[in-house]
């Protein structure tokens, strides 16, 4: 088995290339450099200029149109008019924040907490995920008394200190806190072939593992969280009821359980509104503690939020009061409002479920004439393609790199994921159609075989 | 000397009191409350709903204007057209993520480093101060090697875990990790009474003290971050050269200077764009290592900044990259180069002296009338005016309540601020004109006779 990369997506331009770019982007790139510093990276051998958006495509500077089959922000579409609509009129109205009353905030919050189980009762609003994720961390840690947090090993949650601290996909394992453990995450076709049969009760019995870890270590327990569809583990969809088991096992150590919601949430996994909604069953119901939601939720504008249940809130709520200057704002409600309007006029969600579907369907086709791809995986509109080397069986990142740069000339916009960075991630706006889809499929067929050809 | 209380603002209204209000406003806090929690808190102790905002104006449900004398986001002015409309134009088009090449990014980045010292020479996009805060401290660490970081006693730099964990404002000095240590403000009339002619030299022994205490705990040190007008401890703007020797002592120590401009920053303090360039001089020039900047950037837009010298990045750029979803977005980019605009074409930083000073010759007016008010401190729009008790000298938090709340009354918005909560804190939109000024005046030496007259 290759050595785990764990250092997150590697289809990224290289500066030392630049010289190879067209004059005018090199002139560019180059004063990119120059002011962003050395942390921030571009996609693709050959970045991209682009300057409009539009449903599902992106129109570079040279009005040179591409499909998005990789961008899950704009969840209803580039520059949906509704939205944009909806944040002009605000913004040209009045921004301000939740230190004055407004109607707005209130009437959304009541919105997005009817799409919630009944359990789930207040909702405190952030910019991003990464606000959402370590506002949870930090309400979990009050709640709790604890301080260890479980996640999967290939994880993200964030960018702020803390949330980085819990994410082992931007700087590996050796960079995660005494206060941190990992998991696998529930690769079925793995996990099944080493002999365990039941996901949920293997799941479970790995968080009590880390759980006795922290016992033996003298750091308390705090929270389990886990992105309802392991986006950055690679998409690991199945099966239903898969969280419950482990759940119980962090309810019986005094521990909460946070849904991470950013990537999976707002309907992208077709048959459910929620991720973790979608791993929940009449007789095994799964309600997270907290629930994080970001990315998708203003299409593009910067809002997101933390939803909790009212006792875990209880004694934060006692002591400390939360202030977020833009968090909550009118646009940023009023973006939120227009995108859970459009998601439900649009019928966004069911959307999913179809073109998800035939996805599925004619991805496995492809499959069957391509031994490089050994999985397609996902629910709806967020599907991972596992790639493997057809002899050994080991993950073939060589060529998914080569693929994603490929489907990039072909104006196709796709990203990677996976512990071994082996694996497309699919998740465009929603608002794909059969149609986009039907492009997509040949043309990843195209560069699929091509690229083999080339090796 | 009265206990500090260390826990923030206290002019907000107590839910118990719901009673009290209009019913349809007590119907819609009620409503509130139920769905945000018990984290949230409105202001005075009878809250108001705004529909509307121009300028330095806001307007209620019922139409009633208000003049802005708190709001330091919208900084040009509530709604500015140009913003709005910047705003507007470019969500309409395209709001995507810095992974893709886009100009406007670089061509704001360019202009914005150009207004710092030259020795600053990257910059970092996030969503809100918090974020720009904590991007800057996971910075200093991974440069330093350390975690100390030393603030002063009731400072406020953030709402994440980390930032939150340097805020004692927040939670009070029971709240701070060890790796926190505090120094106190640079209040010169207390200090020099205590018997400190130099400010300066004062400020860095305390700075040096908390260094050694770091040592003998085995703490590594990494940083110092002060807000360079020290808004949250009661705005003390002097003596200009104040800082330097204390940033000395940091570098000698191996520790880095990180300037929290969240709050004077973008012309504020009217003598300088920034405010630690109002504390530097030609003989002892004052460049921090790492600069954040926030809340005004995008006139309620969320977007904010970590800027840097090169070399303090340079480990972490060589090891980690740095990708914030919504942080340098277009939309949010086309925001902050609007406001940037605005600034120099309406000639904002030229307004905030003059009116600023109007304002300050008004206050000390009004102070020789009414002996509650102690002193007057600030520069440009930023005025902390200091409340106590005339016989004790005591700091006055009663009074200020009242104040607040009076002031209100009669349809002026304004705030407080310091160790005690005894200083009114004055930063109104940086539009705010002679005339603006002379209301405020006469509303705030009505209300303070008529608080007196009461008591």
């Amino acid at each position: 088995m290759a050595e785990p990369r764990q250092v997150g997506p590697s289809n990224y331009f290289n500066v030392k290339d630049i010289d190879a770019l067209a004059p005018e982007h090199a002139d560019l790139v180059r004063r990119r450099v120059a002011v962003l510093g050395p942390s921030y990276r571009l996609f693709y051998d050959e970045p991209i200029e682009f300057v409009r958006g539009s449903g599902v495509h992106l129109y570079d500077v040279n009005g040179q149109e591409y499909l998005d089959v990789y961008n899950n922000v704009p969840c209803v579409g580039h520059a949906h008019p509704r939205v944009s609509a909806a944040i002009a009129a605000q913004a040209a109205e009045l921004s301000t924040h939740t230190r004055y009353l407004h109607r707005g905030i209130v009437e959304y919050s009541e919105q997005i907490l009817a799409t919630m189980p009944a359990e789930i009762g207040h909702i405190m609003f952030t910019c991003t995920g990464s606000e959402s994720v370590d506002l949870a961390l930090r309400i979990a840690k009050y709640h709790t008394g604890g301080t260890g947090v479980i996640v999967t090993r290939n994880a993200y949650h964030g960018v702020t200190t803390e949330s980085a601290a819990i994410s082992p996909s931007l700087g590996g394992l050796a960079s995660l806190p005494p206060w941190v453990r990992v998991v696998d995450a529930p690769d079925a076709r793995r996990v099944q072939r080493d002999g365990h049969a039941d996901l949920g009760q293997w799941f479970a019995a790995q968080v009590q593992g880390a759980i006795d870890d922290f016992a033996s270590d003298g750091v308390r327990f705090a929270a389990l969280i886990v992105d309802s569809i392991f986006a950055s583990d690679g998409v690991f969809s199945d099966p239903v009821g898969l969280l419950k088991p482990a759940v119980d096992v962090v309810r019986a150590a005094g521990g909460v359980y946070i849904a991470d919601e950013v990537q999976p949430g707002f309907g992208r996994t077709g048959s459910a509104m929620w991720g973790f909604e979608r791993l929940s069953t009449p007789e095994a119901r799964l309600i997270p503690d907290l629930v994080c939601v970001g990315k998708p939720m203003g299409n593009g504008y910067p809002v997101a939020a933390t939803m909790m249940r009212p006792e875990v809130i209880a004694e934060f709520g006692r002591d400390l009061r939360y202030f977020n200057t833009f968090g909550g704002n009118a646009t940023a409600i009023a973006a939120a409002q227009a995108v859970l309007d459009v998601i439900r006029d649009e019928e966004i969600q069911m959307n999913a479920v179809v073109v998800g579907e035939h996805l599925r369907v004619g991805l496995r086709e492809i499959a069957k004439r391509h031994p490089q791809i050994s999985e397609v995986r996902g629910d709806g509109l967020f599907i991972g393609v596992e790639l493997i080397e057809p002899e050994s069986g080991t993950p073939n990142e060589a060529l998914m790199l080569q693929l994603v740069n490929g489907l990039r000339r072909r104006h196709i916009l796709i990203g990677t994921a996976g512990l071994y960075n082996n694996n497309l991630k699919i998740r465009p706006p929603l608002v794909f159609s059969k149609a986009d889809a039907d492009r997509f499929l040949a043309e990843l067929d195209a560069t699929l075989t091509e690229c083999v050809a080339v090796r």
